[in-house]
């Protein structure tokens, strides 16, 4: 369940990143994380690929023209901050400070921001710069931009490394701030800036937010619990398919779900065959994509938002015998999502979380390591994270 | 290079065929071919997975009250043809009289034909009947419907096995025939029927048919040459991509392509990234995707009309980086393919053929199965096909 998991990607990266490196090692000869800007900030960090999380001191950039600063009140736990934490893809550059699913309030402003103001609940999601020339920048897609920059381990337009929303302290361009609307819980609503456009993008996309629509998701997860959410919102009748009948009752009684697929039970899923709009594939696991396309209507559409590291079997008849589609989506640009918050406001959709202190961030990541989660770990950043300053 | 080539399909239908072969078998005791109808055919037909093909005395129903009836000039050679002579796909029905790629002259109307009167240029593709109920059907795209009927080697709606177009004389339903317009060569225009609408559809679908956009095919056969000819001519930038260089000239000199590509060549490959909206592959046999996949641009579209035998890789972290989609689709409906061949009239597409008698048609599908033929053979059946009445 995480928008960054795949070895190929990482391997594609993996020049850049030596460079980056190199360069970083570099900078950090001069100075270290503490010095590199003029602002401290304390973090959760990890140091090496143990991926054990520890209090770390760093600094951020000042408050430039058109960023935004916020103290950070609460931050999520993606699948991929325990990747990176660990370097599973082996991108990893250390210290690594995780976090993109931030939310706080803003406590400076440049003096050409034009949309925020001090006192303003805010977000940061998983990108924070972008070239905003290319064809993707341009269409507000700064997500699919090829020079976008991740909001942790990248290297960001100035040449340091980004450090993520583990953290007391955050600032961003105001393009990549977005507005939590009044009335959504910060700590509830912070794992949406990740997970919830994931799941939101695709549906909007692909023209699986009609009612009426039928709409399959794969995976109960920190995405797919998100999806139920989000589809039954926009109208879609929803089956969730699962592996494991143990998730029924959660899926119909407390998500909303209308039907519910155990996949492993082939008679059931031979009697839905034909029946789905479309499917939101949530499962980051190598598994079989044929049962999949088999639920499809003809022209369906089987979105993968999950990223197995190993190639899947994709035969092709049953996509020509159905003009059938299987497509895949990565988070989504800037506008569209402030309108996934603003809509998961109007409709009350949060994930289901566990508030966590600092303290907990590894037994946390343990748990999370064996999915041991109702969906998404949330630190308390703003009550928790002691400063070691 | 087919529409129909695929073990997986095969065995979905091997259950109905292995009932359908049981009530041939059980009709034929009662009639032999000649006379299960009244009116006498003769064809060339495949007596057994030897594939070899001779005289074969059959019959055809009656031309009844909605059916045009014709007279078959020239009947297109397609590579399912093969498949299914020689029962590859584990699911023909001997004798089978191959041929969905045929046009010829009306010779007789039922009292209920509106479009079509005695003379009339006009031609039957892959298939010759439909549900006319069910959603894909309503829509125009009775190949969707789970009930379509094949040309050939299916069984009809009075539970007869259909014949295909090596023969003499056709009938079918008024909806199921198409107008061959004037100015298009009968010969040379017959594989459109099959191999034409196959390209034409998914560069409608897909959006692949607008001036400027740029458009990959992969495979230059029997589907891929005409495939160069619609996106011509629909304004797209074509680009042909092939694993030999020796198609280069060609491509470009005569079938009028922008650009060409040699797969294998990986700096040639390298420098094409992302440079594609969308690509039709035509290639039967198993192949990598990424390549192909890397090709697109964000947004971009692969779209298969060629079915290999065995699952292809599918790598998903280049889709979700791209938002890109892998689609398939099989031929067209009945109202798409009298637009695609008015279309070819329109703009002088043809597919390239070498015309043969009828005596040649073993010949053809040796040198068809070394795939040494520069695009299409086309049965002269109009001039050579002897009765053997």
């Amino acid at each position: 369940m995480s928008t960054f998991t795949n070895s190929k990607f990482s391997k594609q990266k993996e020049k850049i990143l030596e460079v980056t490196e190199m360069e970083a090692t570099k900078t950090k000869m001069v100075k270290a994380a503490e010095e590199e800007h003029p602002i401290p900030a304390t973090g959760l960090a990890a140091q090496d690929s143990s991926g054990v999380l520890s209090p770390f001191n760093f600094s951020r950039r000042k408050t430039g023209e058109k960023d935004v600063r916020f103290r950070v009140l609460y931050c999520g736990i993606c699948h991929s901050d325990l990747h990176m934490a660990k370097n599973e893809w082996g991108t990893s550059i250390y210290p690594l400070v995780p976090g993109h699913e931030v939310v706080g309030v803003v406590t400076e402003v440049g003096n050409k921001v034009q949309k925020f103001k001090v006192g303003d609940k805010v977000g940061v999601g998983c990108m924070v710069g972008a070239c905003h020339s290319c064809e993707s920048c341009k269409n507000n897609l700064e997500n699919y931009c090829p020079n976008m920059i991740l909001t942790y381990g990248a290297k960001y337009y100035d040449g340091t490394i980004t450090y993520g929303g583990y953290s007391d302290d955050m600032v961003a361009d105001e393009h990549y701030i977005v507005r939590i609307p009044d009335g959504l819980p910060l700590d509830a609503g912070a794992p949406l800036l990740c997970a919830g456009i994931t799941v939101y993008s695709p549906l909007r996309y692909f023209g699986l937010d009609k009612p009426g629509i039928n709409v399959g998701i794969v995976g109960l997860g920190g995405l797919g619990h998100v999806a139920v959410k989000f589809a039954k919102a926009m109208g879609a009748h929803v089956t969730v398919i699962s592996t494991s009948i143990n998730k029924k009752e959660e899926a119909l009684e407390k998500l909303g779900a209308d039907s519910f697929l155990v996949s492993r039970d082939q008679d059931h899923m031979k009697a839905a065959v034909g029946t789905l709009d479309g499917i939101i594939d949530t499962v980051s696991a190598v598994h079989p994509l044929v049962p999949l396309i088999s639920l499809l209507k003809s022209h369906g559409k089987l979105v993968m938002v999950g990223a197995p590291e190993k190639p899947l079997e994709l035969p092709v008849f049953p996509l020509l015998s159905g003009r059938k589609i299987v497509a895949g989506t990565l988070i989504g640009g800037m506008k569209e999502t402030q309108e996934m918050i603003d809509f998961a406001a109007k409709h009350n959709i949060t994930a289901d979380i566990e508030l966590i202190t600092a303290d907990y961030v590894n037994t946390a990541m343990e748990r999370l390591a064996r999915a041991d989660v109702k969906y998404r770990f949330v630190i308390d950043i703003g009550n928790t994270l002691k400063s070691s300053n």
